[in-house]
């Protein structure tokens, strides 16, 4: 496996004066002919130069970006945790996510397009959307993401056919929900989705499918795999890259998180005609935290991809590491079959 | 308004030897013909006859009812909530909850089908089936459910034609959400609903609406009301009634919780072509706990309605009180008009 570094937030140019780059990461890619398309999600923050107030960025209704001037000294508000601000009525980003198309012809150095930024827009992209999936069905492209606002963690869905101009289609998935991947093609007739919704009391962090007529209205909600209890200590697990078709069935990357947080990709085969059915998964962890820029960043030991590209003979995965840069790695397929086993063996 | 307890847990059969009835509470109500139709959440648990162990009972795939013995003096196990038992890596509920149905010829006096239970079965129900509204559409009533389990707790559906036979129709909304109420026809040529999620650091616990094009996938979800902080303190909302159309509009009763957990019931009316726009609401509580039985039980202070009944000029209300036992009430409809103001009024 070769593993490289290739976006760095600090080399990326905020989307407007008096912002920051604080994280460039969790980026979507699909190939389209030579071309590889990269759909990133850039992580802004307010400059901090209001030496009584912390700035909060929060998108309008009317697609502007708007500051919150939340009180640095007021024992009512919770500054403990560098990704929130807390009091007990509200909690706030202290970032705030778009979305930025970069495109390459080798895969590895990508330009960003300069008219290609989507900002998130309406009240339930308020804080930002983040980690998109991109998926072609036809000749469009369907993008999946996380819209989160004080109306929680909604997923919602836009649409492509150039990567110029996006149409919203609304919530898909209620809050809370995250890490929506849709499969490219109908199986049995249906659409299907794979989705990590957030339980407050009764479940676990697991992946569920949904299956949807029309990409829009989902339903028959099922779980698919439990937490990994019966692998590696694990605290949750969500879909990672958009399903690819193998002649074994569908092979899915995705993450997992033991209880202090550290993550690692690991892979799962479903059955062609069933997804819902876990045939192999990963003996051993695909992607772990090795390197320095996976170990130590804005949040550490975070490998996370939200995309991939399969090549004849190698896994190109992309991932965001520790919520600040986007790195690279190549696996020869075979060492990826190599490393599943079947269930229960 | 008259009040009156029409059906009391202590004068309910269990299901079976062993167990005995917490609670007979929530009932969905549809009236068919000249008969009044009721769905009634049975909650059971079973009879502690174990000096050291605490018999949790649990719905099995087959669709039989299980014990769980957990430990009385284990202090792994916390029973300070005497709806559940939770320890650091599950929760369990106290009873489990089925669905019965009863028939009245006057709305008022209900008498059991001998053979009308619904019980709960599979790995979505595993905690019990909760709270149905009932929605005819056609010539099919279709329930919503909530099913709670370690899957978490979703929103299940279930379609009937003669209260006889149901068939499920799997699971519309993914967890954690309740609340569910479906509208009595299409609108703008889609399914409607209400439904409440559980937003875990975001959001707050509000209506919001779906649409569908087919009763079974669901989309486009929009936050409808928030939870009321204009008019009372309050922590949460949700759907009650089914819809009713009136020529003003869909008129909606629902039920609204303050801090300390204290409900009352509410009424809110809704565009007749968007029903997400809310055009008034209660000035006033339009009912609350006020007799002893409404006040104290197994959960003082609940009021909660899955449905009523609408003659030429009154609202009969059932509702359960207390989690423990079932209530009704007639408002006359002018006085539900009176207490209502238009938004912003």
């Amino acid at each position: 496996m070769i593993k490289k570094m290739i976006l760095e937030a600090k080399n990326i140019r905020p989307s407007r004066e008096g912002f920051e780059v604080a994280g460039i990461f969790n980026p979507a890619v699909i190939r389209c002919g030579k071309e590889t398309i990269m759909l990133a999600r850039v992580a802004e923050s307010a400059v901090q130069n209001d030496p009584d107030y912390f700035l909060v960025p929060v998108a309008s209704a009317q697609g502007t970006i708007e500051i919150v001037r939340l009180p640095k000294n007021d024992p009512a508000y919770d500054y403990s945790d560098k990704r929130l601000v807390r009091n007990c009525q509200h909690t706030y980003l202290t970032s705030i996510s778009h979305l930025r198309v970069a495109r390459s012809m080798d895969g590895e150095h990508f330009v960003f397009d300069e008219s290609g930024i989507i900002l998130p827009g309406g009240i339930y992209e308020r804080f930002g959307i983040e980690d998109p999936r991109i998926t072609k069905i036809g000749s469009t492209y369907y993008v999946t993401f996380t819209a989160v606002s004080e109306c929680g963690i909604n997923v919602g869905l836009m649409a492509t056919k150039d990567f110029r101009h996006f149409r919203r289609l609304g919530n898909i998935l209620h809050s809370d929900n995250k890490d929506c991947v849709i499969f490219p093609k109908k199986i049995g007739g249906k659409y299907l989705a794979l989705h990590r919704p957030s339980t407050s009391e009764f479940g676990k962090l697991d992946i569920w499918t949904a299956e949807s007529p029309n990409l829009i209205d989902w339903g028959n909600h099922k779980i698919m795999t439990s937490a990994r209890i019966d692998y590696l200590p694990c605290s949750r697990v969500g879909a990672g890259a958009v399903p690819m078709a193998t002649a074994k069935g569908w092979l899915v990357v995705y993450h997992s998180a033991d209880a202090a947080n550290r993550y690692h990709l690991t892979a799962m085969l479903l059955d062609k005609n069933d997804p819902n059915i876990v045939l192999m998964r990963s003996k051993h962890p695909l992607v772990e935290p090795t390197e320095t820029y996976e170990k130590k960043g804005f949040v550490d030991q975070v490998v996370f991809t939200c995309g991939l590209v399969a090549d004849a003979d190698q896994l190109c995965i992309y991932y965001g590491v520790c919520d600040q840069n986007i790195a690279m790695c190549t696996i020869p397929i075979r060492d990826v079959w190599d490393n599943m086993e079947a269930i229960g063996a």
